[in-house]
């Protein structure tokens, strides 16, 4: 497709529109986590579905809705699966926002609101990119279908079940998966997997009520000892995590996995200013052994840690409970049932058998193969928009349930997006760049044509 | 004395005024670590002091003013101070009160009120002992003082040096604690010591925003493993302090420390069922043995810990901050310098030099020998009011600043007081017991009236 077409005529003139009603989604709340809006949510989801001739329903799922839509196109015999969700992450803390979390608003060409990056701005722009093939050929090039969930940022719990009930339905022949977007350089990426994810909560109770420190200090089991001493058989200061087996179904990067590590971009200087690091683990400093460590190792991350008494000031208390947040990212071929059972295996063998686990969600790696014809298209495709093809990462650090659209369904899985360094998702101020909102509809416009002719 | 004295008959026939006296100082919040109502707490303390004839000052320290008074009596030659303190905790959660923390109410022979125990009861039945003494001799039988500061529940923070730069002010021969009372066999209990303490919190940073635990799991420091390796090198699951030289000055119990231990009732059933507790520390199971880890051994205890996301559910962060409030509860001979500088040599050595150590209050223990005739007068003159003698514990579990009233003031401090087991300080539904109201004045009565002859 050339440079500009109809299609990118469209899609100018008809911006404020769609920024107009991706504003009208962003208004509502829809938070997973507090299981807050979640049905206005998804029926409104649904409502713009159906408004533009989809086919679409509410599904139950046992927790939040899925929204599934169809719609035949031109090409019968090729059909393009869209995976979103809409369920955002809770906007605290509020008082961190320049503008209210749910009252979207447009400054300096960004549109900022909870929700806007993540995921709802991908949503209404695929939309987008459909109003103006519609308006242009009267009908898709292919058929679509979008399967939008509603528990992205709570763990995906119910979507494998989901997918695994529904196949005839969800039958197609290609994937496009929720996020994406450039990164610091403008290039857009290309991310060919996810690492899989084993989110627990460790906790333990060693006492009906907490005892004052005076008392039990030295006669009374305490909590967050217990604890402490727990993680730290998990993982030592050396970084090996050290529950036995851990590393057994690990699969070392290939030698085409670290082709394309070298071809991307040393993050090392943005993370060192972004995030105030002064050195990384392991005395990496950057390059391709930095950006293999960070993709291709499993990690073990206190995300939280909570006991007793966090106020300012001292109080003498000893706890009775305590309990930790622990993430596990997994690579090929680990699962998150074997870590569950090597984890709960370790600490019984350490004598932690009082600190329980809670799994919290979930799910294993998957891997599309980058030289796939269909990741191809969706990188080349983007050259006529963006200046350049993607750049093929072939390993994301994140996670997600992709896992079942690979492994059940079968299917090619592409990434591609909106998001850009600064997009703030699931913190404050969480915004979108209207120029990256056009771009990305008119890449898929492309992805959608090339996709179909194929 | 004989059991009934006048005093006491005076004491029961004004026991009603002398509660509403307590009642109206319990009414005026006055929340050291809120700093509410301070100066007028401080203020009403110092009217009921003037009133009885003492010369009263409310004197500046710094933080919480200390109300001081003194009052001649018969023999010029002796001088017994009183410690207390007209501070109170914060009355949350206040939701668990059966009636309101600030308006103090009678039921079922208790007073409930925040402070009315700890420690505004203590305060106001000694001043009701002397208006038995006054009303029937016309004059104290010998001179007392009262200090009563207002930190005492936010560390004593400015106590010792005001105490250090009021020696000749505070000039005594003896002194009775803020605290004291009956075990859950109704036997009064005299603390001939209390333990010190060292409370810190440790904090961690290891970057200036949180990041995403999908991207840095394995590249960027976190936080929260830092905390949990460095507390992990301070105490190990054997529950041995590992701070090298931790235990150089500790003093072992004497024989007669072991004694006393011996003669007092085994604490391990009523802390099973209070707590909840299953096994003891240590394997530990009750007897001389418990009671003597309990006291006799310093400790580092886990009160608090706090890093990254606490809510319900998954939160993918990797936290940039990480902090824990521990408190050591120290034996002769520890002091809180002492263990800071070994805290701090310990992390460095350990490679924990980015753990900072901010020292949130503290003082070393102090002790006077159970045999000195002061304590003993205080133990035997209980005898009359409780039908026993005080049981002596050679060391408290407890903390509090009666360091500077041993060894800058050099006096004999004993405890006796209005507590109950039920007492609840500290926590919500305090409350006194009005039968010991009036025998911790008959005993005070008692104390006076033989130290004065003495």
């Amino acid at each position: 497709m050339n440079n500009f077409t109809p299609y990118d005529t469209y899609l100018n003139q008809h911006l404020d529109e769609s920024i107009a009603e991706l504003s009208t989604l962003c208004a509502q709340p829809s938070i997973s986590a507090q299981n807050l809006g979640m049905e206005e949510g998804a029926q409104l989801v649904a409502q713009m579905l159906t408004k533009r001739g989809f086919q679409a329903r509410v599904m139950p799922t046992g927790g939040a809705p899925v929204v599934y839509g169809e719609m035949a196109g031109a090409n019968r015999e090729k059909t393009l699966l869209f995976y979103n969700h809409y369920d955002v992450q809770p906007p605290e803390p509020l008082d961190l926002w320049e503008s209210p979390p749910f009252e979207p608003v447009q400054r300096d060409g960004r549109l900022y609101a909870r929700g806007v990056s993540d995921d709802k701005g991908h949503i209404v722009s695929r939309l987008f990119a459909l109003d103006a093939l519609l308006a242009q050929d009267g009908e898709l090039p292919c058929n679509v279908k979008f399967i939008i969930e509603g528990e992205e940022e709570v763990g995906s719990v119910h979507l494998p079940a989901f997918v695994e009930a529904h196949q005839a339905m969800l039958a197609a022949d290609a994937c496009i998966w929720e996020f994406g977007g450039v990164n610091h350089e403008e290039i857009p990426m290309q991310f060919a997997g996810l690492r899989g994810i084993c989110y627990v909560e460790l906790s333990v109770e060693t006492a009906s009520i907490d005892a004052h420190s005076g008392l039990g200090g030295s006669i009374f089991p305490n909590a967050a000892w217990r604890l402490v001493w727990a993680l730290n058989s998990l993982k030592g200061s050396d970084e090996r995590i050290r529950i036995p087996g851990y590393y057994d179904n690990v699969l070392p990067p290939s030698e085409r996995d670290l082709k394309y590590l070298a071809a991307l971009p040393d993050p090392a200087e943005e993370y060192r200013s972004r995030y105030g690091i002064k050195e990384f683990l392991k005395g990496l400093s950057g390059g391709v052994a930095l950006k293999q460590a960070e993709i291709f190792e499993p990690t073990c991350t206190i995300c939280g840690l909570t006991a007793g008494y966090q106020g300012p000031g001292s109080k003498t208390v000893l706890p009775a409970r305590a309990s930790a947040k622990v993430d596990f990212r997994l690579v090929p071929q680990q699962t998150p049932e074997e870590v569950l059972a090597k984890l709960r295996a370790h600490l019984d063998a350490e004598g932690f058998s009082d600190v329980e686990i809670t799994f919290l969600g979930g799910g294993p790696p998957a891997r599309t193969d980058p030289e796939h014809p269909f990741i191809q298209l969706v990188v080349n495709t983007a050259e006529a928009v963006y200046g350049v093809p993607m750049q093929i990462i072939p390993l994301s650090g994140g996670s997600g349930p992709n896992y079942p659209f690979v492994h059940v369904l079968g299917l090619p899985v592409a990434t591609a997006g909106l998001g850009h360094p600064g997009s703030q998702a699931h913190a404050p101020n969480e915004n979108i760049r209207l120029d990256l909102y056009e771009k990305h509809a008119r890449h898929m416009v492309r992805v959608l044509k090339t996709f179909a002719a194929g």
